[in-house]
């Protein structure tokens, strides 16, 4: 999909905020959801997305939104790196397929990286398991202040 | 360099905002300075950041200052795509240099992507040509609101 066009609130993102599809919850206030990705780069790869949006990306986003999510991106960075200890974490936003999106509902992706790890590559790895995210979550959701 | 460490303000975009170091400027308003990345992974590769902080990454950065730069970010990313029409874009943000961060003051990457040509490595293409850097910079700011 390119950067044209309009939103789809049939979007994964979108039933996960309804309560129609499962995800396991990292993080939640008012405006801000974080989850885990089922389809991880790396151990911990967790998504940060806001609640009430129709933006498919951060071009059509409300500027009024942009700062609690990226506050919420900060926050969830910081317990990401306290739960796992990464050598690093790569913040991410991709706008258009040829960026490397994927699901049209505005979303950052923080991504822990292991000195010497490669990347995978996007749903390479298939689906992670469920049970895993969970804990992985509950682990990350832990060190929230 | 790890997540650890302290702010060194002989990094190359202290130097640039204190008008020791030549940038192509794109935009700057009180908060946040953007100028184009003289080793581009794509053409019209710009990069924001918060003129006022000594945060080496997002990890470290005053809450205070993540509004306006992420405002900055947004409004930039806008003016690079009605300027140069790419058909997706990658906003990006690198902590720690297993992540790929390279100098250590917080900044956003802002990547045009075309379909069909791979994303360059940083670097790779040497050093771009001032003239074509000043050039597209003054296309993406004549774009900004």
């Amino acid at each position: 999909m390119s950067l044209d066009g309009t939103y789809d609130d049939g979007n994964i993102f979108a039933k996960i905020l309804r309560g129609e599809m499962p995800s396991a919850r990292v993080f939640e206030d008012s405006h801000v959801y974080a989850f885990m990705d089922v389809f991880p780069q790396a151990r911990g790869h967790t998504l940060v997305i806001p609640k009430h949006s129709t933006a498919r990306n951060l071009l059509e986003e409300d500027p009024a939104t942009l700062a609690p999510l990226i506050l919420g991106v900060q926050r969830v960075t910081r317990a990401v790196r306290a739960a796992l200890k990464p050598d690093g974490i790569v913040v991410t936003q991709f706008n258009g397929a040829p960026a490397g999106q994927t699901i049209y509902h505005l979303h950052f992706h923080i991504i822990p990286r292991w000195e010497g790890q490669a990347l995978g590559r996007h749903g390479e790895g298939g689906m992670a398991d469920p049970t895993e995210l969970k804990a992985l979550a509950d682990q990350i959701a832990a060190q929230i202040a």
